[in-house]
This record gives C-alpha cells, sequence and structure tokens, in this order.
C-alpha cells in the first residue's frame, strides 16, 4: 500500500488500482484484527492442486470492496440515491464480512470450533471493533445483519450476485488460472438496479446472469469440490480433529499459544467471550502449519502420517461415486489398514473415511436473482429463461467420495 | 507476415504467434482468392454495433488453422496417428472452408444469389484451385465432402467443436469486446479425443462442454444476433434486393464490374461456372460498400434512401417479440408510410418488414457433442451432464422482430 | 452502440465500456463526418502486415475520449478545476483531432494533396461543425489551436503524452499483437497533474514514462516502419499519384465521384472551400480500394501493376541500409526493369524508389514531458532520469530503404 | 497437479498448461525437499505492499522449467542438437536453482547464516538428491556448475537472459499487478539462437532486448526496491540476527526445532553437512512467521517491538537519498530513540539504521547479452543499439535510505 497524492492506493492484479477512503476504512484495514488476514489463505490448502492459489483473505476483503465502490456508483448514476455515511457503511460490512475465519478459511470450523459459524465469528468481531472505534461501525452492522429497512444494502453484502461472490469466483479464477470460471463482474455491477429497495439485474443481463451461474457451477465442481482439494481439506480437518482428540487425553503437544488454546477449549457460542476472540485473532495459517511440521515427529501414528501428508504433498487417494460408499467396503480397507500398522478402529478410521460433497448452482427457494424488465415487472432470472434451463441448475447434485491410503502404506 | 528463421509467421492478437508451413499451405494463402479474404468482414456490419469488430475472413481461416495445428499435435500426443499427409490437408480444408462467402460474409446469400450456400461455393474454389495447384488439394477436398473413412476429420472441420467454431467464437468475443463469450479453445483441444475414429471430448471436460455451449449462446443473444445488428444486416439485403430489382428493370446502376455482373445475372447451382466464380472472387466489401455511396444520390428513393440509412448509421428502429407480427399491424405501418412519402406498398416494404430469428444452442439430433467416460463408454454430453439441462438448450428458440423507420423519417 | 440506461455505452475490447454523454458529443458522433471515420483504417495498410489492424480511426477517437474523461477525472480528484464545459470542449477536441484524415489515414497526404496536413483539415472540420452545431464547438477549437490560457487543455491533445498517443500506442499494440508495444495508459493518467497551469507527471511516475517512451520507439521500428508496411504505404501513395498523373494527362480513370474530384483538382490550402471540405468527407478508404480493384484492368502498365500488387499483396522487395542508396545503384535497377518492360525512365521508377525513414523517440527542444518533484521542482523527464539515457533517445535515428520488384516480375 | 492422458498437468495463471515429464523430473517434484518450496514466498515480504504476491519458489521454479522446454523446442527447429539427456539435464538445473533459498527467499542470507549463497546450497542439495537418484543429476550438476562444454546451457540456466529472469520479472509483474514490468518471455524465446555454442539474440529482436532491460529497470526500483518493501526485508533480518543474539546470550527463545538449530549454530561453507542440510530443508517461512508471533511477547524490546512491526505491519519510516546519510543524523536520531525508551545505542540501532540499495540493469562486463547480425557477426546489444544508451544502463546505480521510527513510537 502506498500514498499516492494523499490517496491509499493498492495494486490489484485484477482491477488494478484501488482506491482506500481515509478515515475509518483506512484505519480499519490497519488494524491488526484485518491485517491478520493476509496470513490466511483464501482457497484453504487448494494450492496442493493449483499452485498460484495462494491469495488471502485480506486481498479478497478489500477487491470486494472495490466492488461494492463500483456498485453505490452505478446505483447512483441510476437514480438511486446512497448517502456518504450509507456508502462508508457498505464498504466496512463487505470489508469485514470474512474476518471471522480461521486458518485456511474453513479448517477449524468442523474439527475444533463446534457449531459456531464464521459469519458470527465476524458479526463478534465487529461489535469489538465498533465499541474500539465509538460506534462507527453501528449502521454496517445492522447492514450485515439485515436489519436494515433497505433490503437490497444487505443483498449487495450477502446474496446470490454479492459483491462477495463476484470478487471471490472472479479472483479464484485469475489465481488459479482456470480462465473458464472467469467472470466479468465489472459489467454485471454495471447492469445491476434496485426495485422496491431490491437489488434487480436489467432484463438485457439475462445471458450474462446465466454464465455467471453455469461460470460459478463450473468452479464448483473444477476447483472447489476438486478431488485432490476434498482430500486435503479433509486431512487438515482429521489432523486438527485429532490433535485436539490428543490434548484431551491429556497429551501434551507443540502447538503455539494460540492453537494451544483452542486445542484445550470446547469453544462454542456460549463462550465466545472477547477475551477468546482476541486469541481467535492471534490464530492464521502459520499456527497450523507450523504445529503440523512439529507433529511430523509426534509419537502417535495418526497425528505424525497426518501432518507428513499434508506438508509433504502424499496425500491419501480419493475415489468419487455417484452413490453412498457402502460400509462394508469402508469396513474392510480400514481392517487392512488396522492389521498392517496395527490400529484401532477409530484410528483407521482418520486414514479411510467417507464423505459427500455437493453443490447447488442457483437456489430458486429464497433470495432469488431478480430481472427488471422493461414493463417494470421484476422476475426470477430462472423463470425469465426462455431456453437455459436454471430450474435443472437449482437441483442440489451430491456426490460421494472415499479416502484410503495409497498400496505403498 | 513476415519470414523469421526462414518460417513464415504471422502475428495474432489472440494465440501470438502462429507459424504458417511451407509449401502448398503458404502458396495457397498468397493466391489472391485467399487474400480476397482481407476485405471481406468476418461480422459483417456487426461493427456498427460492435466499433472493434473488423476483423477478417482472412485472419478467422488463418486462426482456424493455427487450432487445427493444436488438434492435430494434442491427438498425436494421445496415440492417434495422422500422417503429414493427412495433416497438411486437415489444414487446407479448414484453411479454405470459408472461401465461398461474399461481401460482408452473409450479404448476398439471401439477395442477389439464390440457393447458393457459401460452403458450396467453398467447394467449387477448392475445386479450381486443386486443378490449379496440381491435385495437392484432393485430399482436403475429400475430408470437406465427408467422404473421408477417418470421420473425425470432418468433424474437425465441421461439427459442433470444430476448428471454424472455436476460433470464431473466441475470435468475435475478443474483437466485440464481450468478454463473457469468450470461450477457451485451445483447452477445449487439451480435452479433445478420437474413438472409433469419432471425435470425443474426455469426461473431465464436461463443464467446459457446457460452458462453451453457453458462451456460444451468449454471442448469438447478444452479438451474433444484436437488435441493432440485425436490422443492418437486413438493411444490407435488402438495398442489394433493390438494387438488382431495379437493374432487371433495365436502370443503370453505378458499380464496380464484379458488383454489376451479378447485378445482371441470376446465379444458380447450375450456372456457377469457373468463369462465374472468377468473378466471384473479385468481389468483397469495397464493391458494395462503393455502391451504396453511390447510390446516396440514386433517383431511385428506395435504393437512396437504404443505403444512406448504412452509411451514415441512421439505420431503422426495430422491435423484437416473443410472438409473429400481426399483418395489420405491418400492413398500417407500411400504409403510413406509403402515404407520407408517396410509395408504392412493394416500396415501403423495404423499411417495414418483419423476420425471425432463431437459436439453438445444442444440436441433439446429429453430430453431437461426445464424452468419452473412463470406462470407455461414450455418452452425449447432453445426456451426461448431471445438472445443466442441455436438453432444454436443444430447443430452437425463436424470436420475431419489426422494423420500421424513426418518427422523424 | 447501445442504450443503457439512458445512457449510450461502446463496447471496447480495450478499456471495456466507453460511456458517450448525452448532448453535443453524441450528435457530433452521430454526424455522417464523424460516422465516416469507421471507413478510414487507423493505421493504413499495415493490415498486409498484421492481419489484425483493421481498427479504425473511429475507434480510435472514441478511444482517445474515453481516456480524456479519465484524464479530467484524475485532475479533478488532485484539485485542478475544470468546469463542466471545460471538459466538454477537451473531449470535443480530441474527438475531432482526427477527422482531417483522408483514405488509409496518411496515403493522400504526399500524393494527390500537397502542402496540406490532416491537422489543418481537421481544425477546417471542426469549423464547419462549429457553424451547424451553433458555436458550441468554439471554446474545443481554441484548445486545439493552442490559443488557450490553460496550456495543460492544449497537451492533453498535443503533446508528447498526449490522449492521441496514449489511446493510439495502446490501440495499435492490441490489434497488430505486438505486445511489447503495450502501454498503461491508465495508469500513467493516474500520475498526471498540473503545474502553472502545465501538465506534468509525478515524480514517481518516471520509470513509466521512460518506459512509455522505450514501448514507443519499439512500436516506431517494429509496427509503424516495419518494412513491408513502408512498401504498401509507398505503394498505395505511388499508385494515387500515378492515377492524378493520367488523369492531368487526360486519361478518363474510373473512380468514385469523390475520388474524381481530388484527381482532377489541385487541392491547397487555399481553395480548400466548404464545397472541397465535403467531398473530402465523402471520401475513404473504400473509394480508394474499389478504384484500385477496377484499376487493375487499366491499360497503363504502372497505374495496373501498383494496383494489382496492392490488392494481391505481390509487393515490391525492399532493403533497409545505414547509409542513403546510391543513385547509381538506383539507376542501373531502373534501367533494367526498363528494359524489361519497355518502360520509360519515369515509370520505372514507380518501381524502382528509395526514400528514408527516421524516428525520434523523445524531443528534448519543445513540449517536453516533464516531472514535479517532491520538492515542487519541475524537471524534464530527460534530465531527471538517473541512468536511462532519454538524451539518446531525442536523437533522430534515419535509416535508408530501396524498394524494387522481385526477380521474376 | 492432476493426471491428464497419463502426463501430470500443472495449471498456470501465466502460461496455461504446464505438462510435467515423466520419470526424474516428476520425482523430483513430488520430493519433500522441492515441495518445500511451497512454503518459501518468492518475493519476501513484498505482500506488505502488494497484497497479490504471495507466490511461491514452487511456482515461480515450474514456470522456469516451462521457459526451459519452449527454449529447448525453439532452438531445435533451428537445427540446433539437443538430445534428450540434455533436454532433462536442462530442466532438471532450473528447476532446482532456487532450492536453496532459505525462508522469505533472501532473509537468512545477511542475517543468520553468513558468507553462505543461496546457490551454494542449492548446489549442495543437488549433490545430495544426485546420490538419492542414482547419480542422475549429474549432467545438470556440471551444466549448474557451468562445466559443461556447451556454454549456453549454462547460459539457459544463468544469464542476463536466462529461464530464470525470464519467469521471475513476468511471474513477479503478473502477482504484483505492475504490469509495466510485464515481459513477453515467449517472444523472447523464439528470437534466441546458438552461435558457437553461445546463446544469441536474433538481430531482429534488438527493440525487445531493450525493452526487457527496461522492464527490468522499471521492476527493481518499482518493486524489489520499493521504499516499504526494503523496510519490511530489513525488519525481517534484524529480528532473526536479535534472535540470534539474544540465544548467543543463553536467553531461551520459543521456536521450532529447525529454526532453534540455526539460531544457536553459525553455520559457514565448511560445516555445511548433510545433516545441517536436512535441518535447512524443514526451515520455511512458516517457521519465522510462527516465531515471530511468539515473540510479539518476548521480554526484550527489541525483538517484541521488530516482531510487532512486522506482523501488524506496523513499520518504520523511511527516507531515501541520492548521497549517503551522515552519521551526525543516525546518531541523533538513535540518542532521541534512546532516551525515549532507555535503550543502548546498540539497541537502538535495531530502529534507526542507514543501507544503500543498488541496481545495475545490463551489465557490459560480462555475460552480455548478444546479437547475432544477418551477417553472422556477433555483437553486444549494448552496441549494436542505434539509440537508447544501453551503456547508460550498465552503470550501477546506488540509492541510499535511512530507517527510523514514527514520531509516535
Amino acid at each position: 500500500m502506498k500514498t499516492a497524492n494523499k490517496l491509499k492506493i493498492v495494486n490489484d492484479p485484477i482491477y488494478g488500482f484501488i482506491t482506500i477512503p481515509n478515515g475509518v476504512i483506512f484505519e480499519l484495514i490497519e488494524h491488526p484484527y484485518f491485517q491478520r488476514l493476509r496470513r490466511i489463505t483464501q482457497m484453504g490448502m487448494s494450492y496442493l492442486v493449483y499452485p498460484g492459489a495462494h491469495h488471502t483473505r485480506f486481498h479478497h476483503a478489500i477487491g470486494a470492496m472495490f466492488l461494492m465502490q463500483k456498485a453505490v456508483h452505478v446505483l447512483r448514476l441510476k437514480g438511486v440515491e446512497i448517502n456518504k455515511e450509507e456508502e462508508e457503511a457498505l464498504c466496512i460490512a463487505i470489508l469485514l464480512h470474512d474476518m471471522g475465519h480461521g486458518p485456511f478459511s474453513h479448517a477449524m470450523e468442523n474439527s475444533i470450533i463446534e457449531n459456531v459459524s464464521h459469519e458470527e465469528i465476524s458479526l463478534q468481531f465487529m461489535e469489538l471493533l465498533n465499541k474500539k472505534f465509538n460506534n462507527r461501525l453501528t449502521l454496517a452492522i445492522s447492514i450485515f445483519k439485515n436489519q436494515h429497512d433497505r433490503k437490497f444494502f444487505h443483498q449487495l453484502i450477502s446474496g446470490q450476485l454479492d459483491m462477495d461472490r463476484l470478487d471471490y469466483l472472479r479472483r479464484d479464477s485469475f489465481y488459479t488460472g482456470v480462465s473458464e470460471g472467469w467472470v466479468n463482474s465489472e459489467r454485471l455491477i454495471t447492469m445491476l438496479n434496485v426495485h422496491d429497495d431490491s437489488l434487480v439485474v436489467e432484463e438485457k443481463g439475462i445471458y450474462s446472469v446465466e454464465k455467471f451461474i453455469v461460470a460459478r457451477r463450473l468452479m464448483y465442481w473444477q476447483v472447489y469440490l476438486h478431488k485432490t482439494g476434498i482430500v486435503a481439506e479433509q486431512l487438515l480437518m482429521r489432523v486438527l480433529k485429532r490433535a485436539k482428540e490428543l490434548t484431551d487425553q491429556g497429551v501434551s503437544l507443540p502447538a503455539s499459544e494460540a492453537l494451544s488454546f483452542f486445542l484445550k477449549n470446547d469453544i462454542t457460542k456460549e463462550n465466545l467471550t472477547e477475551s477468546v476472540l482476541d486469541r481467535f485473532s492471534k490464530l492464521d495459517d502459520y499456527d497450523v502449519v507450523a504445529a503440523m511440521k512439529s507433529w511430523m515427529a509426534s509419537e502417535d501414528f495418526v497425528l505424525r502420517n497426518l501432518s507428513e501428508m499434508l506438508i509433504n504433498r502424499e496425500l491419501l487417494k480419493i475415489k468419487m461415486k455417484k452413490k453412498p460408499i457402502s460400509s462394508e467396503k469402508i469396513a474392510e480397507k480400514r481392517k487392512q489398514l488396522s492389521k498392517k500398522h496395527n490400529l484401532s478402529e477409530a484410528e483407521a478410521s482418520y486414514f479411510v473415511f467417507t464423505g459427500d460433497i455437493y453443490n447447488q448452482a442457483y437456489r430458486m427457494d429464497k433470495d432469488t436473482i431478480n430481472l427488471l424488465t422493461k414493463s417494470g415487472k421484476v422476475v426470477d432470472v430462472a423463470k425469465a429463461s426462455d431456453q437455459l434451463n436454471l430450474k435443472a441448475l437449482s437441483k442440489t447434485v451430491v456426490k460421494y467420495y472415499l479416502c484410503y491410503p495409497k498400496s505403498n502404506y
């Protein structure tokens, strides 16, 4: 970040120059809580599949804020009134929307922190920062919580065509090099409008919206749910789970102070105090990788092997199926492994496991993307499409996977 | 074109350097018949809508040849045997496939030449060149005519995933700046294979194929069938039709020798002799624009006004409808115009007319795009898609338009 | 061009969406004089070398206007006051700056119109349009003529870092595919400022300016002064010169009315009346190509052969030298050709000729690019550069060429 | 990395698909020593300035190998014989050339490891791997050490136009978004040739080489030597130096096993045994960041504050000067700080220090970039350039900086 003409400017390979407004937004970005996002990769361990995908939550948050500035500009040109204070609140809300992500974005959510989503933690952070910043985040928080009258404010933050998605799809496509997932975010924004305080897309944007949905679907199957990526993410959650299990059993594991805290304590919505939040703010990818590197010398077979697999990229095999994997098959594979390495069934289950992945390219049940026709009617894009069966895309597709060690293991 | 290291190299903003093989291919490109394609715009009068779209059939043909080289390279890597002679024939066939296009690509086909497609004229040109080049085009012609045993040869020239489409979609998207239509041609080619002498796409390419079809659809509605583009193309066909009509009535119109010939003679499949072909080879965009510019001074109201509209870009209005336009409405508009300018109904029909446009994003009846599954089965992509309803995309969508003069006319 | 939200928007493959302001600018673009620029290629016959280079003066003018909008926006952000009327005038001036270009941009300037630069003709057109538009172009004209107090207004139109150059270098690099010539126009604009009513670049922009100058130099030698491009341009000027010569001798040549007028009349600054201007406005690339195509059947050896060379791209050979070509060498080659085809020496000189090309990457004598240092001093970039010897780049480099027919001619 | 058609393919946002050859190259990439490069950022802490710059040595090494494959392909087309074994050796040498980089690429070289360059460590790693891989790296090592007869082999690995530079300039420009630094690596490679076993560039490539040198210069001043980047890198070296100092004094600091080893031991060329190398192979960015995070709680004022500065991006101020900073000025600033925080002068010197940075855009003393003229002569590009004074660019430019705490510190 550098100062140019008194304006703070960030260089973005995707959008070019991004201008950081002076004032509270600049100060929020400077805050250690936000700087921490530089140490959280956007796409978890996907870089084991796509070596370019090392971009961070920090960069994504700033990119999404840039798109928000664009959206406000476009809507104003079309006569939608948005005052300075509201613009700032929208920018703050999108900037901070991902603050609650832990290491590798999603690794903790299903391993050592139970039943607390990253959105909830983001909200806690906003509340905390609101105190530190003399209530200057109050409006942003009400938008984030969808408690503001003007419904489209929240839709710009969270919806099927929000600035979050418009940035991350574009950014993830850029950094992975999966160019088919490319989304023309700026053009989509150009076609936004507001009708009855709800976000709509101009009718002529129908093909662009269709293509956006298809590109998003492609990104899911080809990138976010890439086989090898799933293995890596599952291993990451399991290594943390195992570490917590061992800690619960009284084993003392090398780990940073912040990580140790979360291994030793069960955090739920109820005990997510400010002090817990402060510890959370010290936790990032580096704690987890550093821990795994030391756990490669652990006495525990499971912890040691899982850590090695991730650090050296010697992952499990994975098979994808359209139907659930039979419990017999799993049991058999586990038995083989138990025998070979003298493991309990519980231990073997860390290396042989099944799961499902699913994706719904478009939701028709809520928050639909609506078109504004020239005659002033509002129609769900899935209904307006003359040909492309978006309804079909609203079906949830499920696939099942089976992970197990390579034969030489 | 410049000589580099004894190789002829063409600079392409899209693919970078394209190498022109020495020998017959180089000589064909040097031939005046092929050089003429430099004077045929790829997208007709679409540049009146997209000012960047001035690229030519010449450039497209060379681009498609480049993709053919890529495809041959990829298929060989996968063990498909293609000998040097076959490679050359494939390159020749794709290079010459568009040679039969007249001015503005499609303007004549439905105005002054009746019932002869550009493919047939391309074929005639190939036969003629085959004589001039000592039968060195024989294999290319048999591929072009789909008379070669190895079916995939023809599929690379003409099919739902041929090198023609892969180039023109990419190129048209590039030059119009409609980036949503962008197609990753090189990547799609990487996923081609051959099974039972038919072209197939590897299973994992399914999302890329889906996206290709959706991008193609978007290009149709947003670019090829753009409202203003339709008006321009219709006006262009009508100006030529009117010129022929007046010529038939004995009016002498300024026109180049080549254009005059086609205004004076009715060309059909039957009388498409070599001498006619040679005259055709002298006809390009420049004859038509130059003629229209002189016709702006014509005494004929219709010819004069249509020419002015195109040259000065003062086009008719156009309305799009999902249902056919009623004949009453058309009659009424024509009557108004007749009265205002003292025109016959026939004359008025040049300015008030209707028509339909249609698009079928994917055909299921023939030449389907087939996937090769890992287990070795071949499946139509429309059936393999787990979710995106490609079947729906195989429905032909029709829209109706009504053109008529602006109120100040 | 299409209407979006009541705003006219043009799709540009380079900058994305360009918004056309309503009012006089929109009307000027709609005017036939401006629409004519759609039929003038930006780079003359360079498409014979770079097949993608078919972009037009129309597109360039609109692109340069877009950059002007950017520049105004940036300068205002930095506190430079520019009112609405001035902004409009700047946009008009840049939009119309190239209106005086004839067919193929430069072909006529040194062949059939003598001693009248395209800038002068542009100015005449502006004056004429000023009458038609009720003096709404007066301010634009004073800027164009450098008669406005605020010197930087003119520098934005015409200078070593003007919007004209920033667009054409970028655009020509884009369409030729010569990516090394790529110039980051938007970024350079970001670093502009105004000091004492003169345009300056912020100090930190020094490396970008250096790179801009080097890229421009590369474009000159690699593209604008490409050997084959020079041959084509020289042939084009000679074909027109020959046509005028023959016309002067009383030969009647087929040509459009507009072209005939300029072949028959000697136009100078003195007789450049409104009626001459109106005829000029009817002249474009199409008149010239159409004429050459008919001249391929001319009885005159010179006219026929020059026309064929250009239409069929069978150009002369060209050799480049660092020293002037000796007159003996030229005489000898001419004699050979005269003998072979029974030509007079004057006729032979159409096919054997010499000339020089030169380029000065940066001028230090006037209109230098100035940097504004942090301490508020203004320094010529050539003097500020710590290392890159820009002074050396201000030397004019001359090369000499010799053109002559291929041996089989 | 995924298997496609039995070929391993890596997706690169820059070059598209990169094919990994089967055999020893694939196995080397899979080796933990090479996988470690995924945890070494290419540009150190530059991401504190350019948030997109998180790309790794792993990605760079694979990209450079891709360019090597291109270069081999181009040279063979031009008749340079390179056999399969030599190709593999070239790919191995470029792949492993950066293996010796420690955390953040350069942080250790000038802090805790003295007088051992990363090239020497790379070589040690190659020798070690050569043993593990049954001497299959012998040829690669002789090329790397410049002991092979064919001089151009080494020049492709290390020279002023080697595959290393061609990749890193392009890649760093891409990820930082500093598009002016963009280098057309593929095109430069197209113009390579070999003459007398030395690498040369074809004459017509002169402008491209010039532009390459200017782009490289720009990247130095704008990116690699960016003010804020320098501060960050200096702080990083100082935090490690302080940690070593404290360790030497007997203070026990939290650190990973690998990092502790290097804090406790003085490593020189002489004692760089295999066991030391193995420990080095366990050291990466994560050890250092994790350590700094724990050191934020250190009792030592210096270590604590330096760590905080880097982790929270609250860096020192920096001033750049053309002349060395006077020792009085430094002493004064140190005194102020000592007083304020009760520090020794030695301690204060961690926060107030000076240094110099320099860059030489082109070297004329050795390994010049040579052009091969059409007449077969070989000329140093700096002498061949008709105008751009490359000689000037061979001067070393030095700048001096002064770092000190912000006033609120």
